[in-house]
């Protein structure tokens, strides 16, 4: 099952910084990748404000820390700090990922691969996307779109604020949020905060019974709960459907395959969904 | 026999510096023991440079690293950066432990704590002690038995050049290398390197042949190996021994308590012996 020694006796140290933190699933994930590979390093939490991100970094070259994942507030004021940053995290302008190359501190976005992963098999060049929401994940989804060539994008935000420059910047349509239904959409995806648990988790961004459209994919980025509302309605008219459980999964993988040149095992997986199937 | 769960997710961070680190035994003896108890805590060992050592102690304070063994070079070094030093570690002028108290980084020597801990049944008040060295490890010792009220105390170092300002400050006796076998000792204390694991191995600073003491009593706290040459040689003269693995496992168990309010455990004992048995 496992190759947990006693006692355990890790050189490396990973973690997490972000704010606040008390939700994170990483830990789970890469520690239960780490103990079940036999690696010896550990994936703490470590909250750190965003006054203290220069401190932090300072911390992370002195100690050394081998890796980090970085989430919110940090992900675009960290960019600054690093050694170098990939094309990906430059073009969404956020860094998810920090490890280290030829003693360099690098700055990766893995939120673009964990969006991708499920669509591996999916002819995005054919396809028409909407895409529901423009804020931090939404860039990402956009740049993955953008590399795997998606036939066209369109883009709408419940605030109508944001869609006309991000459609700009990535090549797509701006469309008003009272307009998605008229979009003849294939893949539809909820890059918006809307049936995540918590104050949101009843809403929906879209109406399945409003459109007429044909679409046969729809993706949630919503990781918690597995079920979204979205992906139920779209469920229930027809649609395959795509979990936000995938590319967190993903997303995770990416970074665990950065920081040690292999894969999360199963047992990473599995847990993964045995600690949201509990939140449930 | 212990706690460990699948996956183990540590939340608080020890760790010992110092430069080199190589053969620290600290990981073990804290990690055997946060495991065995099921404490949710993980012990590093980290590298720190002396030039980094201010950058150190701000990732302390950041991290926040809830406790941490201080080593060669940083014993003396790092006093002027902490909150509060208790007398013990004022008067020896070392610290040897990090811990947090209301908030306060607190440092403490428990080498001073590990060096009485096998001592505390014997009746010092009433002995002559004959403590061999004047360096670091030779302060600890003394503070500890001028704390315990030895009767008399003369201390003698191979190069004879720092037991008249040690005396001094302690109010003991400076005594020439040379004279060590003229005192009538009760106890002889080795605080040399002398006999230690390496380059002085086959050494010992006293040749009982030579002695026509009536010491009842020989400790050596070097602890690698566990017996030495000085301890072989005053077993063989019928004086009782202590060994160095004693108060190293005790001023560990000193850490293990300010930073959990628990002893370190049977476990962690035991895996020292067997990791030592496995050096010598």
């Amino acid at each position: 099952m496992h190759n947990l020694t006693f006692p355990f006796l890790p050189k490396r140290l990973y973690c997490v910084i972000g704010w606040p933190l008390d939700q994170s699933l990483s830990p789970l994930l890469h520690n239960t990748g780490f103990q079940t590979l036999g690696l010896d390093a550990i994936y703490l939490q470590i909250p750190v404000s965003a006054q203290d991100l220069p401190r932090f970094l300072d911390s992370v070259r002195l100690l050394p820390i081998s890796g980090c994942s970085v989430t919110i507030p940090h992900k675009t004021a960290i960019i600054p700090f690093l050694d170098s940053v990939s094309d990906r995290a430059q073009q969404i302008g956020a860094v998810n990922t920090l490890y280290w190359r030829d003693e360099k501190l690098v700055g990766e976005n893995t939120d673009c691969t964990g969006f991708l992963a499920p669509l591996a098999n999916v002819a995005l060049n054919t396809m028409t996307v909407l895409l529901l929401g423009a804020g931090g994940a939404a860039r990402a989804c956009l740049r993955g779109l953008q590399e795997r060539q998606a036939k066209n994008i369109f883009i709408a935000t419940p605030s109508n604020t944001r869609q006309i420059a991000l459609a700009e910047e990535f090549a797509a349509e701006p469309i008003l949020w009272q307009e998605r239904y008229d979009v003849h959409a294939d893949l539809i995806v909820n890059a918006t905060p809307l049936g995540m648990h918590g104050s949101h988790e009843h809403e929906t961004p879209y109406d399945f019974a409003q459109s007429s459209c044909q679409a046969s994919l729809a993706y949630d980025i919503v990781y918690n709960p597995r079920e979204t509302r979205f992906l139920r309605e779209a469920a229930r008219h027809g649609l395959s459907c795509l979990s936000g459980q995938t590319m967190f999964f993903e997303q995770g993988n990416a970074q665990f395959h950065l920081w040690t040149g292999q894969k999360l095992p199963e047992e990473a997986q599995n847990i993964l969904h045995q600690a949201l199937a509990r939140k449930a």
